[in-house]
């Protein structure tokens, strides 16, 4: 069973910025989901620079590959944004002003904006006479729908907010009654604590036995390996996803940290959102990190009351309470600090539930004791004061996140 | 001028995770990046899934289109990934077992990791008879370079940090030999405070002189605009890329943040370090976002103290003192708070400056007098107390994203 026996689609990003590494592409990942969640694969993606003929070639090829192409970028208002005019002459339209797309311009920079409106703007306006007009609620730019050979070409701004937008408003809704696609049907679960080789290794019967329709991914991600079924039939009722999903959980229990397609923090919010429970966190080490995991979920307010970032031991002193006799008998990074900073964030937030880290991140600092990598993350409660440590061999970055999801984990395990 | 007259690279990423959208492909931009510093443009970029058609195909594309092709992904130890025995086939050699290899995924099992080895780790020491291999410092699956009809093709893990190892160890250094090549100039600068729109209206008569061999780019981001020289034909004493630069420098002055291809918090940490002072922040609606940026650099405790993160009222008096009547009096969200708050984090931690941040980011909490992407911004010294307010309109994470660069540019003008 081949995925591209399905509806294919690939996409386009268009842009120097991408060649030359200025901008890292989430756009691709995000259409890419949203397409799958439909039904509709992707064969493959291309990015090219803001260049004509790199751009007239991709539109022939992925012409030829499948029957959605989405193109994303270059749809800017400054001389070197040309995808506009090359789809005109690609589709063989002519552009006129499109009087929505222009009220549009003329509102955001009159009302929104309060900024003189430019010419370059209001060109943003003009759209190619043989496509349909998608317009752009949180920007300037519209996009724009061709059809050719039975192909449908989608343009879209590279903006991913403004790309968002137009794809849950208007496309994605338009590619399911063209196509009257059915949802793939995914089942996901995750693990944490244990690496892919080995998860395969325990799976190996398990995978041999699959049927060819359904089709099984691993999905590693900072430390946690996400397992996911595909029924690549969409067959709804028939389905046996769910029978051989019960045996994959049987078969990672050990490791399972929930059966569903959700984030390690999206576990334990849900957890503390059940059990009307609230926490707080002290971070050293992860800066910041483990907060902004908690913070960017909507509603976070409910049940995370706060953190305290305590780079400096005067902050572990001062705001967290760690007595100073522990932090000059053991260590920033020890056991005993940890807990004491798990207990103080707790104490003075008046939460439930108190987690720390403290650590070396690198490149520097480390001694031969305590080496690069090297962490300690406590929990507190009013009943339970726990730590554990772990030794990460990454580069700042990743270590910074491993820690943050090890310590998540940690209080995963603990908070009951 | 165009940029395909240089050395042109093109990179194969290979994966169903990117074509499902599991994974966001970084790897790219970083190979981009480093490749555009010696002088080697990226033409495109290509993403396929783990499928034997699509990857040969692609290699059969891409070998046509530049002479180095770099690839990434496909290596792992499961029985989704095919490179490695497709590039042996595509190549015309066979598999054997690498000793260099196979020290490196046994010293990683059994040192290391602490685990039994297993057959498809052993597997991976495994390569082609007919490429030079890379090793791997910092995994098990060894790097690969195949040379065919004079074109260079280097396979590589998917796994970032050691992409950039073999990268920066093996493949740069290599490639800068062979091809004898010289870096492009570039010459950047970050502005602040104005858009994209009208900084190219400030700028039309500026590029419209500018030579054919040198290039200007706008490259928006949070909220900030870098603008980027680039003189393409790499001449070194003869280019005029300095003088021009200068002029673009005069042409931005009032917004520019500096004259340097760095972030918004490199330019507050060197003036840190070179003043000798010390920061702290109060976070409430960036939820540790500013904390992230500072600790993410290495070298941050040296001027870093740390932050409290405030997300409950309690959280503002107890760990800021903040005191009680401002926040009913003016609300959480206001001037009056905000710059308590800075004030409070500074004294807490002792540090010379103090930032605070209050808003709501959304998707609920706004009100009529307090809409979502509404925020406040406090200083606070010894010598100034300071705060200023900003309206954004884009969802969580961009209004979390926009208030961070936003805070640390008020702090930037304020710190003197």
């Amino acid at each position: 069973m081949d995925l591209n026996k399905h509806i294919a689609a690939t996409i386009i990003t268009i842009g120097d910025e991408l060649l030359i590494g200025q901008t890292i592409d989430t756009n691709s990942a995000w259409i890419a989901s949203s397409l799958n969640k439909i039904g509709i694969t992707i064969k493959r993606r291309v990015a090219v620079g803001d260049e004509w003929d790199a751009i007239w070639q991709s539109l022939e090829d992925e012409g030829k590959l499948a029957q959605i192409i989405l193109i994303t970028g270059g749809l800017g208002p400054t001389s070197d944004d040309i995808t506009k005019s090359l789809l005109c002459k690609f589709f063989g339209g002519k552009l006129v002003t499109n009087q929505g797309a222009l009220d549009n311009v003329v509102d955001i920079f009159t009302k929104k904006l309060k900024r003189p409106l430019l010419e370059r703007n209001v060109k943003q306006a003009e759209v190619p006479d043989n496509c349909i007009i998608i317009q752009n609620k949180r920007g300037t730019a519209p996009g724009m729908w061709f059809e050719k050979n039975n192909v449908i070409y989608v343009s879209m701004p590279g903006v991913p907010h403004e790309m968002k937008g137009m794809m849950d408003d208007y496309v994605i809704p338009e590619l399911i009654k063209k196509f009257n696609v059915h949802p793939v049907q995914h089942r996901t679960l995750l693990t944490a604590g244990i690496g892919e080789s080995f998860l395969a290794e325990k799976l190996t019967d398990f995978e041999a036995n699959l049927p060819a329709n359904i089709k099984l991914a691993y999905l590693p991600n900072y430390g946690m390996v996400r397992l996911r079924l595909t029924d690549l039939q969409s067959a709804s009722d028939l389905s046996r996803i769910d029978e051989y999903f019960q045996l994959l959980k049987l078969k990672v229990q050990d490791f399972m940290v929930i059966d569903d397609d959700v984030s390690m923090q999206e576990v334990i919010a849900r957890k503390l959102l059940e059990t009307g429970r609230s926490i707080a966190v002290a971070e050293s080490c992860t800066g910041g990190h483990i907060s902004q995991l908690f913070t960017q979920m909507a509603g976070s307010s409910q049940y995370f009351l706060g953190s305290v970032v305590s780079y400096s031991n005067e902050m572990k002193q001062d705001a967290l309470k760690v007595p100073e006799q522990i932090i000059q008998e053991y260590g920033a990074v020890s056991s005993q600090t940890v807990e004491a900073m798990a207990e103080g964030v707790r104490k003075l937030s008046n939460a439930d539930l108190g987690l720390a880290t403290s650590g070396i991140m690198g490149p520097a600092g480390g001694t031969d004791a305590k080496p690069v990598g090297f962490v300690w993350v406590g929990f507190s409660s009013k009943e339970k004061t726990a730590s554990t440590s772990f030794q990460f061999r990454f580069d700042r970055k990743r270590n910074i996140e491993l820690t943050a999801i090890s310590a998540l984990d940690f209080l995963r395990k603990n908070m009951g």
